[in-house]
């Protein structure tokens, strides 16, 4: 059975009503056995790794820096890059498919390289720079429709 | 004396309009006597180098792969990289102001990091995503303003 | 509880023998609970992943190119960088300490970004070039120093 | 007419006898009219740039960090990567051939790199780690050797 590996892509800083959206997306991925990649720092990354750890989900955070210890404390697996910002496309490359919510430049990049890169990609209150972003209005809706995009591949 | 370095970002295909504006582009940089930097290869990135050359200019090229060969004719110091569309970054981190012309989702790629590491960038014909992208109609008020705003530093 | 992260580099070509000690090192990498990290391919790495699940350990393979099925079959969390060989300073930054089996050039360098971050590095039939490689003979031998090296920081 | 590219490899920090040697490595290349690429830093990264210069030399600094302001002052083309020590790769895959001098653990990474990529490679009083290096006494005799084996490719 494959596993699927699911992006969440978002910035460090962010509102409580993002962090809340944040934490239902990991913890929808984790209710679907998926396994969550992201930047492993704050902000939306840390919500959407408690999201999934309050389900018992896996997580992994590729980091920009070179200290493990920079990661959420809810980061399974840290990858320690140390490449900066060069690390977020990794995090596209690795996932099967990208959920965005909010962001700003950081994940604007991320998108780009996702659209590059033909990834499926739901977009949550985020940039709205191209057709081929998936919307969604809720958590649950985005992962359903990632999942389904993944799927009919 | 501080020779700036200026980045051209624009994608490996485009029509012969936008080619023409790139080579006008690079003619623009050579003049001023700054050194163009681009991704190496195709289209907007070999306009640009040609113009740059025409007029006596110096050129950079931060290749996506692994061969000096894949680089455009007109490219001086072909930097391989062999790290593919990470190494756009590097284009952004080694330019001291950059100018955007048309492009695809790299493109979009390389806009996202100039905002995010807040360098000056103009736009030709490009994304229009954010404010703080200044706009150009042509080549040449678009090297004039990217000028004024590296010069007001 | 902390999880120790182990490095386990080698080539992607090695004799039966070495592939026997590879997979040894992967078992006593699970034994102690400890996540096994590598390059992801064949070879040593595959032996290593193959001996971790032999125990129910986790294993995480850095790939250095675009496609995730590029990872060997025993690969649970592969991270896609398409970097290329830039991907070796990953699994070393990765790790909290390393132990190298065999190798050639490849390993070589790992061996050398350990010494330069200064992590615990054993070695196993390896090269043999600064006296900071701890040197083992078998695997058993090899992991055990290892750890204690880790734990004494 | 094919304009050679060399990379000089060697630490950041070395004694005045390696510095003598380093700057004299430069001045070598320059006078054969071929580019200097180096990781751009200080020591014999320095030193080697400063002979280029001397003899009217173009010379390149691949960056580990995100400032330009960190290359030594005789780099003319400074290539900001922010990859830390992944640019490594870089300064060997942009090099046509390579000269060690001196050097720790970076440089055996950067050797290793060589070695691997099959770049022909000189060492001039470094790490004897293999076969495949060859040896030279001097910065004439080192440059002299790595001209021939790049012709004769």
């Amino acid at each position: 059975m494959q596993i699927f590996k699911i992006g969440v892509i978002g910035g460090s800083k962010c509102n409580s009503k993002i962090l809340r959206l944040a934490e239902e997306v990991g913890e929808e991925i984790a209710k679907r056995g998926a396994v969550l990649i992201c930047g492993g720092l704050g902000g939306v990354m840390e919500a959407a790794c408690k999201g999934a750890k309050n389900k018992g989900g896996t997580t992994v955070g590729i980091l920009p820096g070179i200290k493990k210890e920079s990661a959420n404390q809810h980061v399974d697996i840290p990858i320690v890059t140390g490449l900066g910002e060069a690390r977020n496309v990794i995090i596209v490359r690795s996932s099967d498919g990208l959920i965005a919510v909010d962001g700003r430049y950081g994940t604007l990049s991320e998108i780009a390289f996702a659209l590059r890169f033909e990834k499926p990609l739901v977009g949550l209150h985020t940039w709205n720079v191209d057709e081929h972003i998936i919307k969604a209005e809720t958590p649950e809706e985005g992962i359903e429709k990632l999942f389904e995009k993944m799927k009919g591949r």
